[in-house]
């Protein structure tokens, strides 16, 4: 049992004003508790589980303040149409916007706004070892639950920036900037990539004109079919793979 | 207005087995109906649809049976949590397992169950032209409503033909078969590929070992980052972008 208020208080982290004044956000679930626990340790603030869970699992948690909740509370403390065990309060990472491409390509989202593509993304990124994801202010929250969920975990190994776009592309000054477009060049005659942004537009509207102006070399994933578009995901993952 | 019995019988087609039956499935909005138009105009079989749709679009359609609907009634009719003004009823294609590869890449899909994957999944394979795809019994239903609004029209130009997979696969002799497995072959040593089979697997349990004892090249897709796992629709991506 937790006193109300703590869940009154937990409630409040469903809303995206509260978890960036409070520098909190919630995870839900043991899978994702477990890759939180591998890569982020010190972030994990308080979990609440049921009793089953919380015995289980204590010993991997030291010095975190465990609780135990019944079925009921966990399911108001929950996002997920089915509550999953777990939730945790995790404190969310202080993330610059300092460009670091360690000589591999820095990520740049415009306009991202499907929570299940923004989290898929960040997961591609994760597994092409993309050092930094950058998303304009119109993206969804990296800390939406649809999100945390969709990133399986990914969020917290790629640190996630929220900025204006054209201000940060354009001081990136000497930094080759790629980005995906309709009429661009062909993407296998793109090679020999070391490094550099690439931005992926909104799936409808593609990327802003105003980012569009900084890139150094516009590239189109090639169509031989019918389809009108590729999901933004999908696209990423086809881009990364190939300019890696 | 239409008849109660009307509604009924179209609530049938929700289900697999009457759309089986039936030889029919239903597909929603006006978006999805030009796809219809432009590709297969014969497989319409009714349309219902609010007023202002019917009377904007009935000359789009000659020969095809309109019905006006009320707000209420196309509620009934339609499986979307917001009914998008229009319903059509459309005859299931006869699709054969024969194998069409036109030098390019036959798309094969083992379990893949989640409607939004194997919905995204064909609308790839429609945009890089991909000229059939083989899915095994326990996939999701291609005619289901999710999996209808996930391809965005991209069901009306690419052949789905249900099977037993390693009875289908194991028929193509002589036909390079390719799939996705952890650890094959790097994607990028793989060149040259003029045609044949590709393989995707369930997302969590990978292709069954029944099919992948028939696989004649294992590509793998390499991690350089700490994600557990891609996308099964982005493997798809990534994959066809390359070997196409």
């Amino acid at each position: 049992m937790i006193p109300k208020s703590e869940i009154k208080y937990i409630q409040t982290l469903f809303q995206k004003k509260f978890r960036d004044a409070e520098g909190l956000y919630l995870a839900e679930g043991p899978k994702i508790l477990d890759e939180a626990r591998g890569a982020v340790p010190a972030a994990i603030q308080k979990i609440f589980g049921l009793d089953t869970w919380i015995n289980q699992n204590r010993s991997f948690y030291p010095g975190v303040e465990m609780n135990v909740v019944a079925e009921f509370e966990l399911e108001k403390i929950s996002q997920l149409k089915t509550p999953n065990q777990v939730v945790a309060v995790m404190a969310q990472p202080v993330v610059t916007g300092a460009i670091d491409t360690r000589g591999a390509l820095v990520l740049v989202l415009d306009g991202i706004q499907d929570p299940g593509n923004l989290g898929t993304i960040v997961r591609i990124a994760d597994w092409f070892g993309v050092p930094q994801v950058v998303c304009s202010r119109d993206c969804a929250d990296i800390y939406s639950a649809k999100v945390v969920q969709a990133t399986m975990g990914s969020l917290f190994r790629v640190p996630v920036h929220y900025t204006e776009l054209s201000a940060w592309v354009g001081a990136q000054k000497g930094t080759p900037v790629y980005g995906a477009v309709l009429n661009g060049t062909p993407l296998k005659q793109v090679q020999n990539v070391a490094g550099g942004i690439l931005v992926i537009g909104n799936e409808s509207k593609g990327i802003r004109p105003k980012v569009e102006a900084l890139l150094t070399e516009k590239i189109t994933i090639e169509k031989t079919g019918g389809a009108e578009s590729l999901n933004a995901a999908v696209a990423t993952g086809i881009l990364l793979a190939h300019l890696k």
